[in-house]
């Protein structure tokens, strides 16, 4: 690390395509293709150990590369964590205000990877909600449900017959405000590994990249179901009989 | 085969984008933009002759590499499929649920490919079909429809006019669970080439790749527009009186 | 053109992409990506002069090549084009149903491309039509539709406040036999450049490539908007005042 | 210049990516994709200082070429802006009847990119404004909406709980007579960076090709986002209490 501090470009200059700094550019690339990061919006970032890759504010994320890559050290940051300081920060950009909150996936969850999308199933699932006053989005019984793990320290994932429970929070003007809201909401659903930002979008986290993407990807895929539901009038929530072996 | 047991990895090593180790990435990865193996959901196996190539549990479908690929000998195993014996594990991974379904598909329809997908399409019929307590889709004079075969060991596919019937089980909290619902569904429709699943999705088979793939993807079409009918008011059998000459 | 008779092959091998035997492999593969051509349904033929070039049967539109196509002469048919002769066939494969109906394109119409896609929208199109008991499709005082030209021999393009009408044929067991029915739809209206299938799909042609595929995706355009504004309650046909100069 | 202007190929020529001549086919193979430019429907043009480059009338989006670009000198046009003249002319091609209104969003707003979409979530929205008798789309309290700046001249963007406001105009049967009508809504509304064209499409522009890009994007989520809201009985318009401190 002692060379990197020196020379900061190299903390983001990597051939390994699993490099943070070359993962972040092509999974956002990707997100753009399912209209997760539509016109600038949503984000992504990956923890390795201390140090943190976060996109900048206000990219193309389909047109991202390593060197717009912002890297910090958690070590390095101040418990209030309002004033951040960077191992690296790429010219001409500012600091996405997305990154208290990816920092908080990392600190109160210790998760590796934390995806930000302004997903528009999602943002319809809130406003469903909103229409019937709740702060909750919940489904049981679809398979998609299994993609989700139990929840921090907790081995192994949900089952189909579990109910899967998203908090809302409300959107704010700024969105590094939102943090205290995520942080309670953490507190609140101490298992979840998403929370729904109403007329926004969600953050989800998972232990790895591998992990966040899969719980990213499963909960966009219910969200749509959801919606998809509701249009046809089928509820989200059912009482099916269990079928099959208990175990 | 002597050699391939000496060294398994040469398996799934070739430089024949047709061969099983390569075909089932690329499929993967192309039904990943159909929305079909979202979030490491569903998946893929080859079967040649005796050896069957399998996706592990788990991964990116998108992302899978021929390295990634379990073998078996259909003649390895045990009559009762509970314990697998694999010629090739790759290392770090577990294999799939699906394996004894899609083993059902080659063993007892002879079955040369199966594909199984979360396809929303094929969830949201599953679900209709809750609605009005129905177990099976039915759906008529559509030409999609000629894009499946009769039925195992009979000549050439089903016309405009005729109806296409795929039989719906209830899920189970363990996928391999269902095979033994997979395989009463087959014999009580013995001409079927796929299963839905209830709020889980769909599996098709074929007599080879292709097959199975034209048929899924037909499937996954009729589905679509089954949906699309249903939100538009359009009933799914209708009857037709046929135009143009007898054959 | 007597070389390649002598080696048919000739007729298939070009390094020009604009190439009618490598266009339309290009040209379905895209296609494949809007979904019109899905479980090897639907196609594209495209005639240069005499020379009409082919898929062929049940081929996955998306994987074709050019040794995959079909070539034959306009002149070497028998006037009742029951019986076809090719200059080249590729092997294992069998020629398209769709043949006459491209056939009937180039020799009625002086087309020099047809696309036959099996698009969701062009069927819910008909469904919708037919539950109405009609068989035309009307829509004006939509931009798009200026992507149509007038009709065979006419100057110029449909204008904004113009009427498009595309007549619906009913369905046949057999694509073949539709034949007749498209060719006495081309009689009836002289000046369309496409003919819908009742619970099928679309025939759209052009003078040359190049507009049939800009008046394909125009209609493909329309057919998903008329849907969209069925279901929002909106009508395909208004009277708009016009503004602006008269010319 | 004036080596550009004895050979006006040189203006289209660069293998600089970032180059005008070489970024508008690249945009608008990207906007194909996303079906704003179907049918050769829609476009996008770029100024660089003085210099207009301009994608020619009636071609295939996603295949332009860089040697299809018109390239024009703003200081060179008539101040009527109905006769104009170009330093470049591709062979073959007819001017886009677009420009006039490109150049409306140069001269009078000093954009540096506009972009014009078919996209159908704008038709839609304009075919639901018309059903109640608007002429403005309005949308506030979406994360989304911060994708806009707040106007001409103003440092920043909209916030979240602004309201944003997209005049709409009717469409008139000549594209270039639209132009006064453009003018007109950019007078009415001086803060607007786009206008949506009844049953046609929207204009939008942006002070360089990053803004333009990312307000085309968040303004075409916002109109699928609307009409997703209008399908699910949800309004538009809401007033919800701000959550957070001000600033």
């Amino acid at each position: 690390m002692a060379a990197a501090h020196e020379n900061p470009d190299q903390l983001v200059t990597s051939s390994d395509p699993e490099h943070p700094a070359n993962l972040i550019p092509s999974l956002c690339a990707k997100f753009w293709t399912l209209g997760w990061v539509t016109g600038t919006g949503g984000g992504c970032s990956i923890r390795d150990d201390d140090l943190v890759y976060l996109a900048p504010s206000g990219v193309q994320k389909e047109l991202m590369k390593p060197a717009d890559i912002y890297v910090l050290s958690l070590k390095d940051q101040e418990p209030s964590l309002k004033q951040r300081t960077y191992l690296r920060s790429p010219p001409l950009y500012k600091p996405s205000q997305c990154t208290p909150l990816f920092l908080a996936a990392f600190t109160r969850r210790g998760a590796g990877c934390c995806i930000h999308t302004h997903s528009h199933w999602a943002v319809l699932v809130t406003l469903l909600l909103e229409a019937k006053g709740s702060s909750v989005f919940e489904i049981n019984n679809i398979e998609q449900i299994k993609g989700f793990g139990k929840g921090m320290g907790k081995v192994g994932n949900l089952g189909y017959h579990d109910t899967l429970r998203i908090p809302v929070i409300e959107n704010t003007p700024h969105e590094e405000d939102l943090t205290e809201y995520l942080e309670a909401a953490m507190e609140e659903y101490p298992d979840t590994y998403a929370v729904l930002v109403r007329r926004h979008g969600v953050y989800v986290w998972g232990d790895n990249v591998h992990k966040a993407k899969t719980q990213c990807e499963s909960l966009d895929y219910l969200f749509q179901l959801a919606v998809e539901m509701h249009q046809l009038g089928l509820p989200w929530i059912s009482s099916i009989a269990q079928i099959g072996p208990q175990r």
